[in-house]
């Protein structure tokens, strides 16, 4: 993914409270040097490629869209409005059964992140029951085309979902999960040998689903897998009231305190949602150094809660942004999960001191998310020798306008088709606003072709009467 | 406003909980017919003008941006994360001084309401101290020249800004505001009779800022000249906890009790915010017929709080959408104003069948927003007799596809460069995804050569030891 020599000259880069114009040099994928602009600059950088013009952009590290499913696309704006453990029931029942529709929703997940000023993606992917490697396969080809980074996690559980509900003391039949957790870790084995590159911004991760739908021996083999070959882990944890009651119910104790003892977390481990950890969870998150990864808008969506994100932040804890998949968001727009994700907390405090300032949010956009995948020293910062995941703004943008403070409009306001360009490891993938590396009027179409047929619900009408009993809601 | 025989032919039109594809005559500014399309039709309709195609388009009323201040798109991105009483402040020290920059901010208000799918805007308009007149002059000639239903209402008030917040007992110096009672109230006369025009789609409101800064002869001379004229009733009500906790220290009893005895409520008058009301407030705003407004992005970005929307709905309040001023939300997109309008109150109770489902909310903009302004049998339905409001999204768009619910991935998505065509009372405003009535590549460029040079701050210094020590905020 490297290209050599480009200059990016007179972009407006914050720094501090500020903005300063800089230009910015790329040589072999990386950040070479950052100077002050003093505008007098005319000629080309001596002996090196191209030159960008920044004047009227703003420059910005790349975000890291921390936690999506990027199948989903399929099922956006499908599902009414439901809490998760029913919305799960109807996303199960109309997932896309082809690899070929991976590729696509992989591809538009991509092309979405990316013109939204993210740069990596974070893909927790479900599979094609049956076509495990294949669905792998097709998403790695997808990230691969587009040109963006991205960190692979296929699903994985061993647990069918009616048992993610508690039980509530009721006697049920507990079906066994299709497929083995001694085949699931032996796929998974597959899978780092065949699609784990660093060098070509292809990281596979162990993300088990999450503690409700796992056994003790499947994420205990997740972390040996992850140590062993020195990858990321990753997991949804305590989304729901529900996924808080079955953690008591199932261990006696917090599922944070359980993915502890099992040495699930850590400086390299990012947990999805984390909207009902108790004050000593928390702490266990602090001191291990993991990541949470706030993604409010499928929090606000199916009704999980807001996560107490102003209270990790004070606990030191490191805190990243995920659009979550587009089934329950329902976009991939990483801008507008800073905004919501910012300004939502403001409701949680008078103490405006504490609230997340729009510089704030795209530090922890790009940093943190940076920071959560291990890569905290190289990646998310406009710097000397950190990888060049940049993007320009179009401040002449209609909706970037007038100029008060870019970043402060950028991240509160709603900003429309304003990604200029941006480059993925040095390498261009976004040119005058446009996605280069890959047809998009072609995946357009095939979208557009693609009516999919939805099969009849089944599963959400077997559930939701023990849901409404364990919550207590009336028939 | 009129144009005569269109028609819209086989667009797809909410019905229920489905879509019907129909073919719509707009006769005269009006809806003529709405009738079932067999996708048969080849002739141009009998004797008539234009047929639109609505072949892959989605056919909505057009919504009311129901609560927003114009001039404030001068000053977004601006202000740095403050709670309401601090970020006015800022506001009051920072605002546009020339009446061609309100005509520039009403017409950007008004192309980005069009483009996000609102047919109507209500301005509550800060004026320029001392060029008042020309100041609604410059936002009445934009909503004019752009051609969009706009609602008026000049912001007057008799009290200052420091005595929006409680005294809590401490002595403090009050000065007179600039402009007396009488003075205000004439200057209202002069406005309602310059430029009310509803057969022209420009309706003058009264509305005063709020009961936290306006004497009751105030209030009671907004009454009795709308009730004259027939004009709605607009105001700010319980946005913060600061209000609440003000109007008792002034009153002794609720704001809302307070406009009730006053006469100020009833089903001419719309209430911004509602975020403080007591279960009393309630069903006195229900029984009244009054509207409420719901800012959902405002009141998170302030910290105001999140107003009872579900309870409302519950008590059969007529509930409306408002972007709010563009420095409080920071932009004037009212899709999605009704995406985190109605997944933010999922948060508020476990009832999934109690949440805003996205065809509710389509409504509530649309019917709620037209009700909200006595408009409610005649303008928010795709019916014939109704205004030929109309809006057409293509469904071709990138962020539009899949194709799987329209209406919920319009809503629950992030629609970008969807909005197709605008009609406004018959007229067309917005063709091919671009307004045709003014020139928007030169508002682009006007905003972008004003570089507002911005004074000093001073108001809010002196205003926040005050605020801290109310809100019993640490040193």
């Amino acid at each position: 993914m490297n290209a050599v020599g480009t200059e990016i000259r007179g972009a407006l880069l914050p720094q501090g409270e500020s903005d300063t114009a800089v230009n910015v040099q790329i040589e072999g994928g990386a950040i070479a040097a950052v100077d002050a602009s003093t505008g007098q600059e005319t000629s080309p950088a001596s002996g090196s490629g191209s030159v960008v013009s920044g004047t009227n952009k703003l420059l910005l590290p790349g975000f890291v869209n921390a936690h999506t499913h990027s199948s989903e696309m399929w099922q956006r704006g499908l599902i009414p409005m439901l809490p998760l453990e029913l919305w799960l029931a109807d996303l199960y029942d109309t997932s896309p059964m082809e690899p070929e529709m991976i590729y696509l929703s992989a591809l538009g997940t991509a092309v979405e992140t990316l013109l939204s000023g993210g740069t990596t993606v974070v893909d927790h992917l479900a599979m094609i029951p049956g076509k495990e490697l294949e669905s792998v396969e097709a998403a790695v080809r997808a990230y691969r085309d587009v040109g963006i980074r991205a960190f692979v996690g296929p699903l994985i559980q061993d647990s069918n979902l009616p048992d993610s509900v508690p039980s509530g003391g009721i006697p049920r039949e507990t079906q066994p999960y299709p497929m083995s957790t001694d085949a699931t870790l032996d796929f998974m084995k597959t899978v780092i040998d065949k699609f784990h590159a660093p060098e070509d911004g292809i990281f596979i991760m162990m993300a088990p689903t999450g503690a409700q739908l796992c056994s003790d021996a499947l994420l205990e083999g997740c972390v040996a897998l992850s140590d062993r070959h020195s990858l990321c882990r990753h997991t949804h944890l305590l989304e729901t009231k529900v996924q808080q009651m079955h953690a008591y119910e199932k261990y006696g104790h917090s599922a944070v305190e359980h993915l502890h003892q099992l040495g699930f977390l850590g400086d390299r481990t990012s947990l999805a949602h984390c909207v009902w950890l108790t004050e000593a969870d928390t702490q266990i998150l602090a001191t291990t150094g993991s990541t949470a990864v706030h993604n409010p808008l499928s929090n606000l969506r199916l009704g999980s809660g807001i996560a107490p994100i102003l209270k990790y932040r004070q606990a030191g804890i490191n805190v990243a942004f995920g659009c979550d998949g587009a089934a329950s968001n329902d976009s991939q727009d990483v801008l507008e999960v800073l905004k919501i994700g910012s300004i939502l907390h403001n409701t949680t405090t008078f103490e405006y001191r504490d609230w997340i300032s729009p510089r704030a949010a795209v530090q922890m956009a790009a940093q943190g998310g940076a920071t959560g995948l291990g890569l905290g020293d190289r990646l998310g910062k406009v710097a000397p020798g950190y990888s060049a995941d940049l993007v320009l703004y179009d401040l002449t943008s209609l909706s970037l306008l007038p100029r008060t403070d870019p970043v402060g409009l950028l991240v509160l306001g709603r900003p429309t088709q304003v990604v200029d360009a941006v480059w993925v490891a040095g390498k261009p993938v976004v040119v005058d606003g446009n996605v280069t590396t890959v047809d998009v009027e072609g995946l357009t179409q095939a979208l557009l072709e693609r009516q999919q047929k939805f099969p009849s619900l089944t599963t959400r009408a077997e559930m939701e009467p023990h849901y409404r009993h364990i919550m207590t809601l009336a028939d």
